[in-house]
């Protein structure tokens, strides 16, 4: 499988949704597999809130592959010996597009918390001048799983005629209340912590000494992404063998479990982008500019493919069906496929359970 | 009502499961209603994480009546017109028991995280010391909801000849893992609080200035003790009219209401009973020193009530439905009944849903 990496710089400004303008930002990409001549074999995979542009490929000395590696390869279930697969990390976030810590021009100082809110629809917007860029006029179908999914979405609902599929997992229309709570807390300890200094704290510090808010906040988003279940088989009440039962400090396995995946995250996260981030999550709401959900669907042209997953406790399977069934209300029941799969893996099946859904995927972007 | 708050002292030590001990003690409690001539009236409740043996009834120039007042008192489904009802403040909390900020002895300096770690079946047994003190050998019933229902369990299997019904809500034989990663997040937001001083902080000064981590740590607690269905209700997506909605902390009134309960929570509890508390809470496995939960639910010789919430995601139901399930298994069907509410309320419906429950309870403390 053919995998190249590209940065694209762009002048011109970017315009946001809170009226605010980036200028100038850059946007890192990936793509698998080779455009063909006729540039109609593009699939377009979004991330989630700490995913990046390496979704699949395992990258010279590094142990770990992309993100959903187990969908996007050759003879995998987004096939790159068919299509040309391309994924763009998003603005706001860490991996080498603009984001908090990019300079503020003309200064070379970073933006920190002058960079402007961005949102789903700012994501998308810059998506769609890059592909615009790159000569690509229409995709075969946009895919994502959680924000990922919103990207999605959002792309159906405010470029229509772009897609003609639109594959979305594990997300929602509009985040709701519980999703913001788990947010919070995690916003609250990132803010909280005085090594972050009003946004002004040292990256290496933080490396160095760990930022202990940001490694609460992974914390908390892990009990968001897990359900009961998966809890219960991967770790049961197993306590560290070598803590006292009676310390106050001795830890169960599922504590040193999030120990160790809270204080890594410091190493690969950025603090800032975890703000901007779960701040656009938040605002996200499909309706927004709309007078309804009934409303805002009613632009789309594509055919949706909509996956939730049964143990998901942050965007519940509910919300996935409401889309479904307004697609239905509007009489787009035939744009509208609404799937359940039986999981316990709770949010993270979207990552995880790949063969449970991954004959879907392939059904949808086989259909014409 | 009659209600009357006392401390009781007690320089006989504590024999803690830990092998270590507590000496001197002392128990707060709190009665409603009058004990009769042979002592044979009393209804015991045990209360959770937060509570305290204020359970009923508004102290003069309060505005806030006891955490379960809609349930104790003269009419009431704890009709303390017939019942002589008591509730005790655990060890290790801090409203007038022991806990780790009282006075090492013979020193007059706390104990701070000096304080030995404490559990479900140490509270449970210094009430019992207490009652024996106040000549009461008998209880009608024990009720408690969360770990309060942990400690009516731990009565029923460890003083299986003390009382003749326990009535157990939203509560659980072993605590999860999933409710355990809840507490992780709660009790690291507390340790890494830089004013929490590894346990030496000024318990005044944590109350003018915040104790941030403790407020997070409180947030965390309420997602998990609240549900997406009631959080819907509540706040749906609204958004605090003064803030923008393109500010990176501009809050949605969710994120208010956490603020608010967070913020307020450190005004009236200790950051280290929080800790020793949730460790309890953590380390409580009704099957520790026995063989299995069906040889530990063998000791029982009362009736269990046990009243489970659909929608409670700290302790699910199928957590109360295993032990009435394994009493059936046992041989004791008959001394077991098993009710699941259905109720939006999420864990804390034990204590905001009781016009759906009390007349469970109510049947419970009739029946012969």
């Amino acid at each position: 499988m053919k995998i190249t990496t590209k940065v694209e710089k762009f002048t011109s400004p970017l315009y946001l949704e809170s009226g605010r303008i980036l200028e100038p930002y850059e946007l890192i990409y990936e793509t698998y597999g080779e455009l063909n001549s006729d540039k109609s074999n593009v699939v377009i995979v979004t991330h989630a809130l700490t995913g990046s542009h390496h979704a699949a490929g395992t990258y010279e000395g590094d142990r770990k592959a992309g993100w959903w590696d187990g969908m996007i390869g050759s003879s995998k279930p987004i096939d790159t010996d068919k299509f040309f697969v391309i994924c763009v990390n998003v603005i706001g976030s860490c991996f080498g597009s603009t984001g908090p810590l990019s300079p503020k021009h003309p200064s070379s100082e970073s933006y920190r918390l002058k960079f402007p809110v961005i949102t789903v629809t700012d994501m998308v917007r810059a998506q769609r001048i890059l592909y615009d860029r790159l000569g690509i006029h229409k995709a075969l179908a946009i895919i994502g799983g959680s924000m990922g999914g919103m990207q999605a979405l959002c792309f159906a609902i405010e470029h229509p005629n772009f897609a003609s599929k639109h594959i979305i997992l594990a997300s929602t229309y509009a985040t709701s209340p519980w999703a913001i709570a788990f947010n919070k807390v995690a916003r609250e300890a990132v803010i909280n912590d005085p090594l972050f200094k009003d946004g002004m704290y040292d990256p290496k510090e933080i490396k160095n000494s760990g930022l202990a808010g940001l490694s609460i906040g992974r914390m908390c988003g892990y009990i968001s992404y897990l359900s009961p279940d998966t809890m219960e088989k991967k770790f049961a009440r197993d306590y560290v063998s070598t803590d006292g039962l009676y310390e106050l400090f001795g830890r169960f396995e599922v504590e040193r479990y999030l120990d160790y995946n809270g204080l890594n995250f410091v190493n690969w996260f950025d603090p800032l982008s975890f703000l901007y981030i779960t701040k656009a999550i938040n605002i996200f709401d499909a309706r927004r500019n709309f007078d309804s959900l009934e409303d805002s669907l009613s632009e789309i042209k594509s055919n949706l493919t909509l996956i939730s997953f049964s143990s998901d406790l942050l965007f519940l399977p509910c919300e996935m069906k409401t889309i479904h069934q307004t697609m239905c209300e509007i009489g787009k029941s035939k744009q509208s496929k609404y799937i359940e799969i039986e999981s316990s893996y709770g949010h993270d099946a979207f990552l995880v359970e790949i063969d449970k859904f991954s004959h879907i995927v392939k059904e949808a972007l086989k259909e014409r």
